[in-house]
């Protein structure tokens, strides 16, 4: 399909109206505030093809698996988020004729998601007969300011009659997972109610007893004022509606409000669940659909005051790294540390909207250097908090000590269920130690560490001492039976990544635990006793951190992404024919998994993650090496390797990476955004200007830029919090500028020049 | 559970009713005769646990796959044997109470499977209530004369009163397949009807268009003779019966006869199926119960005459044997090229009844040596059948040339999705090469190789060709990528095992073909033609036959299982605690992958087919290294071990390893019997007697025999069906004798000495 979307530098606007892109649009203009999301469903029936999606942040259910062979040791449970309660429906019936885009005709059709002001807004005109028509005007949102409200106005105005509209306005709780695994539902009524104008609807999962109760309001304006409506309940389980008869009036508009406020049981007590709701409601009442939305553009103006890229020159790349920055901001708000960011956000329910590594690897990044350091932090703390469950998972699958993160998870327990991934592909484990350092070495917090995540740490590295395996033959300390970063390679001996991440980790819990004995022994001495620390312990990690195996060659001077790499058949994908990408579609496993072709980035990750401890001969010598063989079949892989493009000078190579990301969705560039937008790898396209094109790294606490500017631009500018201060720079031909927004200085270095960006000053800076 | 069966050279007894055990027993006391079989449910009613099963050979279903993750390349379909019409069943209400074992008080239950005769009986006296006895006796079996047939009496005998007995005499088709993926049933109806005391019911399969119509007559008999009895029809959609009133006087005998011939439209037109079934049954009738067991009897007495093993001294030994030779022929008889022998036989459904690689590695040698050569002949024309679809999985796997033969079928297509088996356990394709050497070399028969398996031979050596990978660092041909026939290590690189048995395959096939190029080049010149066979190809494969890289440790002198196993950590079994054991319900797969523990023989099945390629010494360093880091967690695992072990004088592993499977499911020693019987594994005990303790060799059509005595035993004798005669070698304290029991003369070798088994003669050697 042809990209449809037009370019506009902060909206996303579709226009003309064509059911076979209904799905991929409904993803695409998707709205979210971090605790509900909802896809681009219309709010009048619509019997096309279509993914309703309503979605709470943090209720899930546990789906029972489904495998064809069992392994011991899979989970039998896979949490999924829940698809809930529709509550923008309206069931619109004028002078008898159903309002339903896939059986009317349709003119003048425009959506626009505006994401500066962080709205949905659909117009269109239906041809209900040769003599009727209406026009619709219809504006959502999912309120930042007040997590727990969404609202709607949806505004008719009739041409060339007058007549009778039946409005059933509703609440439905009757909802599927379209990706339940045995075609179960996943909830039970509670209860429904409807008293004038308002209805309510409480359901409950059937396991796990999450309580979601939504309550609505619906106003009816005409002449621009409020009208009082007489109306009839329609109630059935897990549904309630109100039903009403209004007169428009030819070339009068008729304005529908619907106010919904949305609560569960996580945040509130269960039995005070409607109340709440209602208490909710009744605030946004007062406020009003005008204030709320006032309300929805300030709070997205803080937001891109902290994160906005500004690209000159080049609207389809401004629109796609501010589609991404809106997108990443949607899913993830980090003020509930229960929460984080499935790879699906709130667009889809693909991939169950759990967390995965993408999370660390991928995601920290965007979110420390965009936002207050307590947004990152909470996603440590989630971590922290699924600590017990990760050591439970490392029981379970045999070890003695410590703890193994799930692959995928909603609770902290493991969903995923093919052996080569859940059992195997350990190095997450490392990507959560790297972040407790990461998070650390950024915000110079160290309260974390001291009040969590020397726990995290220490218990990741006694997994590592547990798994790894002293080979006398060879002297070191190896690992067989990985799978690494590159999952087009399975069940390999001694991933170079993996050993090298599991060495790092315990090469920084060590050096935490001596910097903290030296500069607060107390504390020590606590987490000596809390945490059972032992010397001999120590020595241990001291001796597997200084002898771990790591395969590399001498005649290239790589290292080697597994044992015996190099008994394959090595080429480049230029070499292949066109009909054989992507490999995930046209090879069989056992092909992809004996070639030499990479997923994504494997011994690449390893550079970036601990860029600062190689030498850039060395990076190149690996990039030159291990590039040309990755096909970038996952959408985490471009960017990654955008940032050390750029690092080594190929600024070509990297914007060819940063393309392949930076309009995925926007474009349905992999065929595939009916089912929800890459949310995890929308940070990755942040990370190719920023640490790529911007240069940015973060070092032992201090600041470094190196910019370049691509060829196709005129000029970029990007946002940075940093030491308390908000920076912008801006990268244009004529140099860099360097503008402190806030009243904290702060020193940073530009192409290797320390600087001062000081308050509220700008700073030509090369 | 302990052990239960009662010890008897000829009959698997039970005695006592246990409901516990009722599962078990359906599964060992199962009856069948290569075209039906039946499982040992009861005629009567039984509301306890119960696997009802009846099966045909060759109806199948392609039951839609159920797989966790989906692969490219799996198959869409898991063709499974069927569960089909009970021909079996009688409802029986005695003056209003229902007989059924579950219900009532059972005493003096006897149930014997007769193996020597090949029928089932049950006797036993049900109490009705504290007045009311009935004594019944059941006979049953499914002709091995007369294939379409199956025939059962059953006679009830009241005690301390008379009464009225309601019977319902039935055909029930409406079955399920207990392992349907989703819970389908896959047989739709065609007709039923009922004439008189005669009903038929025809079933037809959703899929594939299999017809299968059972028809049966009931008779009744009291007094010793035959009895007219008014009845009325009781019919349904796939389902039949007589229903009749008959007066049991106390202390009469009255017997219900039930004669059933079964057809499908695999051996008949679809329209002439009812008709070809009356007319079998007609002559059934016509011979009578009495009749038809008389040929049944006689016709096992052939069966016995060609296969018996005869152990002296140990009855539990001498009743193990007799029961995997007896379940052997039970399941595959050798008329129809297009069966073979699932790995339960008709004793269950699990693993679908599916053909696997244990036909050629681990049966094919019992049939050979015990049966006339057409019999092994119509395996090997199996695959032939099959060879289309093997190239088309190879073409589908992304192969250019060649064959692979799928991991797990029913008609030639693949229906297994474990990638690590169904796309890397290629080593299949060589048991099915070497199958055509083995039957070749014993029977001196050259037609197939001539008529069909030089097509087999160069199409898998084609894929051999192309699956190799030229390695230029090592100057050697390699495999990546696979699995061996250890599964206890997935997706490894060169594997020895398969790597041997490939360039094997190459080197026979360049043998084949020089052979016949010598003595019948005309033949040679078609097969070119046909086959496309060119220079360079033959170059090729002798290049590959010549540089297969082999992985070996110059240390200890050993293969190695695959490159990086001496990476691990190296262990006897021994040396872990008993709580581990089994490996595979106690450790996850990561755990058990990246141990050294092995599941089955796999260096050592090379060296235990290329025996006559080694020597001593090698097969001991190899055997003293793997066989105490094996678990022997597949029952086929413990045969081939024996056989090695006697070869090197281990006389005591040997005989252990006989122990294990020798009574594996008379024992339950897995506790899974009542899925179904290891059919396939029985094969293997027959090896680790005759070619075991029997020391039986064929090379280059010459037979040799090493007999070494166990300890335990007396002495024992087996048979050898060999060059046209028939062999019986008793193995005594007192020495060997070899009894020709034909009039055909033959040479072997006994402890290395040539003798004479003159026709009718018996000779004493060594």
């Amino acid at each position: 399909m042809k990209p449809y979307v037009k370019q506009d530098p902060w909206s996303i606007i579709e226009e003309g109206f064509d059911p076979q892109k209904q799905e991929i649009s409904e993803s695409l203009f998707s709205i979210g505030n971090g605790h509900t999301g909802q896809r681009a469903n219309s709010e009048e029936t619509y019997s096309g093809s279509s993914l309703q999606g309503s979605y709470m942040a943090g209720v899930y259910y546990p789906d029972k698996t489904r495998v064809g062979w069992w392994k011991n040791g899979y989970p039998e449970y896979f949490a999924k988020v829940l698809n809930a309660t529709n509550w923008i429906g309206l069931k619109l019936i004028i002078d008898g004729t159903e309002l339903d885009l896939a059986k009317v005709e349709v003119t003048d059709f425009r959506r626009e998601l505006n994401m500066k002001e962080g709205f949905l807004k659909r117009t269109f005109t239906a041809k209900l007969s040769p003599e009727k028509r209406v026009h619709i005007k219809a504006v959502r949102f999912v309120s930042m300011a007040r997590k727990e409200i969404g609202a709607l106005s949806y505004e008719l105005t009739p041409e060339g009659f007058s007549g009778q509209l039946e409005l059933e306005s509703y609440l439905d709780g009757d909802i599927k997972n379209t990706d339940a695994n045995y075609d179960e539902k996943f909830w039970d009524p509670v209860n429904q109610s409807v008293n004038g104008m308002r209805a309510s609807v409480t359901v409950k999962t059937k396991k796990l007893d999450f309580h979601y109760c939504t309550v609505k309001e619906t106003e009816i304006h005409q002449n621009g004022s409020y009208t009082p409506i007489e109306s009839t309940p329609v109630l059935r389980d897990k549904y309630a509606g109100v039903r009403a008869d209004i007169a428009l009036k030819d070339g009068e508009a008729t304005t529908i409000y619907k106010y919904t406020a949305h609560v569960t049981n996580r945040d509130h007590a269960k039995e005070a669940l409607q109340a709440k709701a209602e208490q909710a409601l009744e605030a946004a009442l007062q406020a009003g659909f005008k204030q709320l939305q006032k309300e929805q553009a300030e709070a997205w103006e803080t937001k891109w005051l902290d994160s906005d890229i500004v690209i000159e020159g080049d609207t389809a790349a401004q629109q796609g790294i501010r589609f991404n920055i809106f997108q990443l901001n949607q899913t993830y708000t980090g003020e509930d540390a229960r929460l984080n960011i499935g790879p699906k956000g709130f667009t889809g329910e693909k991939y169950g909207g759990s967390t995965y590594w993408d999370t660390e690897a991928y995601c920290l990044p965007f979110y420390l250097a965009t936002a207050d350091s307590r947004i990152a932090r909470n996603l440590l703390v989630y971590r922290w908090n699924q600590l017990g469950k990760a050591k439970e998972n490392a029981a379970k699958l045999g070890f003695t000590k410590g703890a193994l993160y799930p692959m995928v998870t909603m609770n902290g327990e493991e969903s995923h269920n093919e052996w080569e991934i859940t059992f195997e592909e350990i190095h997450r484990n490392g990507a959560i130690a790297y972040a407790v350092y990461q998070y650390t070495d950024y915000t110079g917090d160290t309260s974390y560490i001291e009040e969590a995540g020397i726990e995290v740490l220490v218990e990741i590295s006694r997994f590592w001492e547990d798994r790894v395996l002293y080979n006398k033959r060879r002297g070191a300390y190896m690992m067989l039976g990985v799978t690494g970063p590159n999952e087009y390679e399975n069940n390999v001996n001694n991933n170079w990544y993996t050993n090298r991440i599991a060495a790092w980790t315990l090469s920084y819990t060590l050096d935490t635990l001596t910097a903290w004995k030296e500069k607060q022994p107390e504390l020590f001495t606590t987490w000596q006793k809390q945490l059972g620390i032992t010397d001999d312990e120590l020595t241990k990690w001291g001796d597997i951190r200084s002898n771990m195996y790591e395969p590399y060659d001498e005649e290239t001077g790589v290292f080697l992404q597994q044992d015996g790499f190099l008994d394959k058949e090595l080429m480049a994908v230029s070499e292949l024919e066109e009909k054989h990408l992507p490999l995930n579609q046209n090879w069989s496993w056992d092909r992809i998994l004996r070639s030499c072709f990479i997923k994504q980035a494997d011994v690449l990750q390893g550079l970036h993650f601990l860029n600062h401890e190689y030498d850039d001969e060395t990076k190149r010598r690996n990039f030159d090496f291990y590039e040309p063989m990755t096909v970038h079949e996952s959408s985490l892989s471009p960017c990654v390797h955008a940032v050390l493009a750029c690092e080594l000078g190929y600024e070509a190579k990297a914007y060819d990476m940063y393309l392949r990301t930076a309009r995925l969705d926007l474009d349905n560039y992999n065929n595939d955004t009916e089912d929800g937008c890459h949310i995890t790898s929308m940070a990755g396209t942040w990370m190719a200007v920023v640490q790529g094109f911007g240069g940015m790294r973060v070092r032992n606490g201090e600041l470094h830029l190196n910019p370049v500017l691509p060829e196709n631009w005129d000029g970029y500018s990007f946002k940075i919090v940093f030491g308390g201060a908000r920076l912008l720079i801006r990268v244009a031909k004529s140099g860099i500028t360097v503008i402190n927004e806030t009243n904290q200085s702060v020193e940073l270095s530009v192409n290797g020049s320390r600087i001062t960006a000081s308050a509220n000053q700008e700073v030509k800076a090369g």
